[in-house]
């Protein structure tokens, strides 16, 4: 039998990003929508095949945003055991972790996605964790972020590969960022498979949402192609932000100025050198500011280009004495010729 | 009496971009509208408080592509005799020049714009042209951009100076992009000035006016401040782009491999090595191979993204004797171990 259009371009990709062949178990993360129960049946049709040889386990989440979400859960587990994988289904009470936790749902949720692949990875002993996002939710990312405003590094949008949490050798890959979400669609038919359909996909109440379905179809009526379009820019950005992040690496390594141990048990956050900073480009300088806010507060969400512009401003003048407050946490204070980093309750 | 805060900003703007304040004429585009009164009223306010001491000449075109053409020209060179400027009209037959040229109309209109700029400019000896974009207008050049799938320099959208025309001493400045439209509106009427309203504002065959009038107030619906958002983006792109162009300008001067004069009459451009291309970082070959192209063909128009993936791909493997043909004249051969550029008569 001839390998379908669609198991052979997820082929290309999957060797493009020199994902295992065999040998390995990866684990892929499966809603049951058409997108991922698409990549798990073309990984299915592959190995039927013998193009791929690795073992496969299924991680889904059942969010309980919904009484049907059990049997979401289920119908995951029998679409698993039918084609021969191993299924993990986790449980976690989404709804009441945004509550206790203030984060809104879309975060909850994909924070426990998150631990569930993870436990997953750790349990199976896999190096890879696949999701079947596409290139129409690569679009969606984009608009978002744009709408946000994200510079440069935002807009390049998802990676197809990155580690699964920070300092984790597990790696998160997007092996369908290639496919259309029709294309998905279509290829659950012609495998004669039925995928569920999220409810949450309809309510317009998640910006996400409104993007799928009122900007992109308005900006298809301006250029057929633009969910391409936007792809293809992504790429482009992610291949400048690689670079530009390789010589902001190197600007922050100079700026860094001798580690002082403070006496509180948190790790002390080098101060940097204001002269150093000042005198860089500022596309440069930008990213420095941001690694080194990362690396203090452990990531750099909800970290707003206002906020990097306000940093930015510190560099200015030669008066020191003046702070700018972080979203979630943390300060940043010109003490004469430093930038210092201050947790709250420092 | 005290300067209007519209003035005041534009004060500010005017010092931020060296623009010269007293000793020298600056030519200011007006169609009539109200960012271009508003600029010329602000000029004339900065003016009359001794805040600026340079001579104005107003430069106009008469389109003609209505009947009311004409009598808007009337109107703009009263409103500058008024203000005690000097005013010079130009005409143009910009729907005749399109059909002629295959051009759209929007591409012949600006270039007959251009063309009245120049020479007025050339007449009274300015080193300035000043246009009155407004954020709105970036916002709108960077989504529409965005949607043909411009890159990251596209989507740095308009640069607030830049050479007049190509090799040109003449600066075309743009020193109203920190100004919402509704501002220039705010302050005509608040200058007690009637604007002209232009009919092909409102005709959504256009893409620009579809943009404005249902893209962004989409896009408003989700953030309230997107136009800023947008137009900040923009800027941090324009910053990362020109770091990069200046490393991608090195990797070119490196790549050029020595000239070979060739019998036409054409200035021979210099062929590429393929080797010092193909290992340099993708993000700095594409930007290296663009200023290539532009140089041949005198201008980057009509590349888009997909002509230099095109050429990007001759680089890949050892076969020469392929070639990439580039929209409105030229292309791109692989030879052995070189890029060449020939036009179409070659």
């Amino acid at each position: 039998m001839r390998l379908t259009q669609f198991a052979r371009m997820l082929l290309v990709e999957w060797r493009k990003l020199k994902l295992p062949v065999s040998g390995e178990t990866v684990v892929v993360a499966v809603s049951g929508g058409a997108d991922s129960t698409a990549l798990l049946l073309a990984i299915a049709e592959l190995k039927s095949q013998y193009k791929l040889h690795v073992n496969v386990c299924v991680a889904h989440l059942d969010h309980r945003l919904r009484k049907s979400s059990a049997k979401d859960a289920k119908w995951v587990s029998e679409l698993a055991a039918e084609l021969g994988f191993r299924a993990v289904i986790g449980r976690s009470k989404v709804a009441e972790q945004a509550r206790t936790s203030g984060e809104n749902l879309e975060q909850a949720a994909r924070k426990a996605r998150d631990a569930v692949l993870e436990r997953t990875a750790k349990q199976v002993s896999a190096n890879y964790v696949l999701t079947a996002h596409t290139m129409d939710d690569q679009a969606e990312t984009v608009l978002l972020r744009l709408m946000r405003g994200s510079g440069g590094d935002g807009l390049g949008g998802m990676e197809a590969v990155r580690p699964l949490a920070k300092n984790s050798a597990v790696k998160l890959v997007r092996p369908m960022l290639w496919a259309r979400r029709l294309e998905t669609e279509d290829y659950c038919r012609l495998r004669k498979t039925e995928f569920l359909s999220d409810e949450m996909n309809d309510d317009q109440t998640f910006a996400r949402v409104r993007v799928r379905k009122q900007l992109l179809p308005l900006m298809q009526s301006f250029n057929n192609r633009v969910v391409e379009a936007l792809s293809r820019t992504a790429a482009q950005l992610r291949e400048d932000g690689a670079l530009l992040f390789d010589n902001s690496g190197a600007l922050l390594r100079q700026a860094v100025v001798s580690t002082q141990q403070n006496e509180t048990a948190a790790p002390a956050l080098p101060a940097l050198d204001v002269k150093v900073l000042a005198n860089a480009p500022p596309a440069l300088r930008r990213r420095a500011l941001r690694e080194w806010l990362s690396e203090a507060r452990g990531n750099a969400r909800r970290l707003e280009m206002v906020h990097l512009l306000a940093v930015e401003k510190l560099l200015e003048g030669n008066a020191g004495g003046r702070v700018v407050e972080l979203p979630q946490g943390g300060r940043v204070r010109r003490r004469r010729n430093r930038l210092e980093f201050e947790f709250e309750n420092d």
